[in-house]
């Protein structure tokens, strides 16, 4: 296996072409070993997503769009229809890793639509061709991430402390993440931030995972209950909030990892600007307002046993674990998409940004 | 060693007459383990108060007077100045296990009055009247939250979702707690209520005590993450939130427990009555508002790496870790003291509540 020593020079997925191999930062293992994994065999990059060693639906999509290149790279035959067949398999087996993950079958699906608009074509110009479909889903990822960055980094300034919740960071997609893109691009502009992150009970993403890849990317990290940041933030250190989201409705309201809104909430109170870092991928126009989102509920298990070294609840107790929760339009200060910022009121700012966007789209055909 | 199989048959603290021991439950093995322990030596005492197997200031202040009284039983002398002496040596020891809890040093000052009041008296009758303060002072304690229990009582109806944060409850007192009284009295009277408490980060005594002590006490009790109570809230599940208080100021401002004051901002977002239960002594007139309320920072490895298999965030990274948050009095509904319930505007409510404390105090003077 191939050694990668410093994952600072590596993204949260990449494909390596002298190896032919899916290299990824093994997430299961984090904070406390940092593993850099180089996967080939199309079994263990499935296992890879299904048990959550790569996480985050852009970096899913990446991974697979990436493992199913590598999959038609193994197809040994010149008849189209057998290339087709072979590969829609090894497509339909990756999908399966994790049923409900958008974006894994988004990715699977552009991929194969490669395949299918090269009906009768080698199986070198198809493999060829899905090479840099599956280069350009992830150079795509990083673009609208760094853009989000740019848009987000324009309102703050240097010196300011700077809050998250959960892990919507470089290790959710392919580099930057996007509730973290404006962090990491002020730290390459030298803005030295304070960062805080909530440690996001009850799967500690922000505790585990993003205090490890930005305190990584040499920038200073503080992490807090999530029960504290309204203390944090009555004492004035914190100049801004930024989260990712699962989902944003038409209005603006935002189903986000549970714990979200009362982050909000306590901004709202303090004066905090709170903004949600939303690629328009997850903005769903077809929805109205947040009692359009359902919110799944998740086992007990991660809350009184998940981590510990005994349980925390004694038996007879039941629990309420929501995964997620929505936070109201009213308490978010902006959407920072790809395209812009969208301000209250939404609907009409978002539809804007959806305009931009195809625009930009037309545009980009028009160059090709 | 006594069999003490029923802990519901018990109260937090009790004094064993028969074997002339401080009785009290090992709170550092819940939820995993219900030990009944009966201390007779001063050193255990001491030691399960420093080492936290009882806590809660209450808890602590009764535990104390018990145990002083337990030790004068052992002083072996008939002159007064040298029963003194060995009293107060005593009393230093025990005052020594937790020296910034006020209730200690509170009760532990009351049962030395006893002695000083007494100068000349056989050191027989000096013992019976100890005997009868530290009952005195474990009956107030029960009468006190009997009281708020009453007065929270009225605010409530059968059935009703109750919130509640950390441990105000049996455990932190002799008997039903602050928080937890409303509860307690409402299950003697069939209320039903659907219990919900906050897993409270770092320490978990809302999973680990609040929902233990209401759980053995047969009510219908759900943990969550203190991150998820706006989410809750929000389903229309909670009629009233309690919490209890480490300090109210004269206009209102309320020091608990870290997050406190994020469950009430979400109770004020989602129109949900939201109370704190203060014994008047924890009622500070003396302070203006929250501004002059000190909060203490403690130790990084409580949200690190305790209770965790292994630590949770990586190494390099700050951690933010205050004790205690002050919730503004413009979130509190109302204050339940043992005096009845104040409303704002606090200043006048609380001064009337103590007017009626003082009216009472002469009252009970007059009948003795």
């Amino acid at each position: 296996m191939p050694q990668y020593d410093n994952i600072l020079n590596y993204d949260t997925v990449a494909l390596d072409e002298k190896n032919h191999a899916l290299v990824i930062i093994d997430q299961t293992k984090l904070p406390n070993h940092i593993e850099i994994i180089s996967l080939t065999e199309q079994k263990d990059i499935w296992e890879a997503i299904y048990l959550l060693k790569v996480r985050g639906a852009p970096a899913i999509g990446v991974a697979a769009a990436i493992g199913v290149y590598l999959a038609a790279r193994q197809i040994k035959t010149e008849d189209y229809e057998s290339f087709y067949k072979e590969f829609k398999k090894a497509s339909d087996y990756l999908n399966s890793s994790r049923p409900t993950a958008v974006n894994l079958s988004w990715a699977l699906n552009r991929m194969e639509q490669v395949v299918l608009t090269r009906k009768g074509s080698p199986a070198a110009d198809i493999i060829e061709a899905l090479h840099a479909e599956a280069i350009a889903i992830r150079e795509e990822d990083i673009e609208v991430c760094r853009a989000i960055g740019k848009n987000g980094l324009a309102l703050v300034k240097p010196g300011d402390g700077l809050l998250t919740h959960c892990n919507a960071g470089q290790l959710a997609t392919v580099r930057y993440g996007t509730a973290t893109a404006p962090m990491y691009l002020g730290q390459e502009e030298g803005y030295n931030f304070k960062i805080y992150c909530d440690e996001t009970r009850p799967l500690l993403q922000g505790a585990r995972l993003t205090s490890f890849e930005l305190n990584s990317a040499g920038m200073d990290v503080t992490v807090l209950c999530d029960n504290m940041s309204a203390s944090l933030m009555r004492t004035g250190k914190i100049n801004a909030v930024f989260v990712g989201c699962d989902r944003v409705a038409r209005n603006g309201d935002t189903a986000n990892k549970i714990g979200t809104s009362m982050a909000a909430l306590a901004a709202k109170r303090y004066g905090v600007p709170f903004y949600v870092c939303a690629p328009t991928s997850t903005i769903d126009m077809s929805i109205a307002d947040g009692e359009g989102i359902v919110i799944e509920q998740r086992k007990g298990e991660e809350v009184t046993s998940m981590w510990y070294e005994k349980p925390m609840v004694p038996e007879g107790v039941k629990v309420y674990n929501p995964a997620f929760d929505v936070t109201d339009a009213d308490l978010i200060t902006g959407i920072v998409t790809e395209f812009g910022v969208a301000y209250p009121p939404y609907e009409d700012s978002l539809a804007r940004i959806f305009l931009k966007k195809e625009v930009h789209g037309k545009v980009m055909e028009l160059l090709k």
